[in-house]
């Protein structure tokens, strides 16, 4: 029994994801399905890298996950197979699946879909057409080498990074705000300082709260987040809408432990 | 192992959809359950026909698919199962169906809901005490004749069809936007002329491209969207919002090839 | 081949559901998955608690219904589990199965972490450290004993119950408003007396509507809702929206019988 997980910007709205499901289950009756995310902003290449690099190492080894995130769909870019860890991947080669690399030893394939996939392949649904089927035959087990050759290139994509500043100061951002207004920054909870004023919208933060419920009512709060980045938070209440914070806003770090 | 698709106007916020899917298992422990979509507007019957024609034939064959959405819940109209090609479905009979009936050889049966429900039978959720049951023995395997009699006359549904307004000239209109706010029509891709003039909004569209992504950027064009219907889009953004059009707005196709 | 349902506040736009389930998949292989709700306000607990009161009892004997609204995760509150009829709950003990504890027969076990938490538990996310786990467990029969103690004392929820305000008249509230504008209301249908008054925003009402297709165009009337509660509503239309109404508005029902 194999699990396959799905992340796309298709939204649930349309027909798009069901149609998706149809296939794989097609060509692979016992696959498991679980959807990871489907409100991926459209064309969000990032975001949907950052909820597959939240999520994809608490799935069974073997997993299957499935990323339809393209604005390239039609265009010569590629379809990918990855082998990271335990984990496979199928996505669109536009460096969806970067963080994943990053964090682990990686082989990858180029899909070639004239070997498998949905024919007419049309220029409009490559996720219907090449990415679930390819996702379905590696859930059953079929070798990668049938879908495609190893390749050792293959595309990157730029995340950004906290950069110093000045001494002791480093310039990072939000990379997301989640549900609940939590905002998710691209610096590392083990990067930071025992003394430190990080600076976001308004809010001047010398606080690292253990967790949410320990935050004092009103209080903006540094916080570890469960997926390794800090986050700047507000006990059940959200700390983007009471910052005017969205994705991609400036967050400023001081370590003021090296002042003394 | 069956599987069951569910489309309903029920959203994701309430916990009709769950229940649904509870009483499917207490009846059908082995069903695949898969959402097609939930997000239908509220008693669009069209809509749900819509997703339903574009998503159905993607499923492997004995696929029971489950449709609620019923403005007349409670009232006279019937519900019913019908089988086309090899797929079946459970639905109300108020012409949801239309576009599988225009495609496939079919068959229907009127529910006897006496002879299956879940009892008491409410009047305000069918979804659950119907619907649900039936799709449930579907799945199955019960034989149709157990849950209500062949029948020969049932709800069809007008679909609005292009019509010619002058010579070489066809209006139509759009019937749905998309997540991405691609502008699905009525015009089928196979009826697009070799030289045309599409007006919808304030753009004149005279090109047709292969991708979404062979479009320059701001260019509005025509596109063969995945259903077969012709869409129009703008490459990485909306048509819909540039063009300010929502479902329903006119589109007119003229065949410029004629001309000469 | 167990059953596992999931009702949070974690919303679709993040991962945190997604991982939940992997988590889940990696300890019961087995566990079949269903969504109830993702949508609940944001520590909502009346609200899940009205989702979960509606939809438990719709699921086979020995389902796991998995319930995460929190707003105390890494504050001192406990886990629990508890078995009510043929059903268990896994979820924060603050109150969120109260309705599960005023129908059912039911025991409480006090969640031990230590004893099965994935390590290291996190202070963010008790949904995939420790309730995920706890569910997965159960499903797969380990005993509750393994998990932590039986307890005897646990939280309870005030819901907010109709009160008598003048001979004859008692005064509620709208619980909810649903997907279609239904104003679920915390009178039950079966304390309607045979005549009536309620007076919600500026609607007066009279009448009770078998189902809503029998509400004639423009008409606010009551009917009785599938989950029991006595709602106010508009056949194909929002009664909510007409009248102005949301969750917590004030609803008078005066018993006209007793007049006489």
């Amino acid at each position: 029994m194999s699990i396959i997980t799905l992340t796309t910007d298709f939204g649930l709205s349309d027909h798009y994801v069901g149609v998706m499901k149809g296939v794989i289950l097609g060509l692979d009756p016992e696959a498991r399905l679980v959807d990871l995310c489907h409100q991926v902003e459209p064309y969000d290449v990032l975001g949907a890298a950052l909820t597959l690099a939240a999520s994809y190492c608490w799935f069974p080894p073997q997993t299957v996950h499935l990323v339809v995130v393209d604005p390239g769909v039609g265009s010569a870019r590629r379809a990918i197979l990855a082998q990271a860890g335990s984990w496979w991947f199928v996505a669109p080669d536009n460096g969806v699946l970067e963080l994943v690399y990053r964090r682990r030893p990686h082989r990858v394939w180029g899909l070639e879909p004239e070997k498998f996939a949905l024919e007419p392949i049309s220029n409009t649904f490559h996720g219907r057409d090449v990415f679930a089927p390819a996702a379905a035959l590696i859930a059953r087990g079929t070798p990668p080498e049938q879908l495609g050759d190893a390749i050792a290139e293959y595309a990157r994509l730029p995340i950004p990074q906290p950069r110093e500043s000045a001494p002791g100061c480093r310039l990072g951002a939000v990379l997301k705000v989640d549900r609940f207004g939590n905002l998710i920054t691209n610096f590392q909870t083990a990067d930071l300082p025992t003394a430190f004023l990080i600076t976001v919208g308004d809010a001047r933060i010398h606080t690292l709260r253990p967790s949410y419920s320990a935050g004092a009512p009103g209080e903006i709060f540094a916080i570890a987040g469960s997926s390794g980045f800090l986050e700047v938070s507000l006990n059940q209440d959200s700390a983007a809408r009471a910052l005017g914070v969205t994705a991609g806003a400036p967050v400023e770090l001081v370590d003021t432990s090296r002042r003394e």
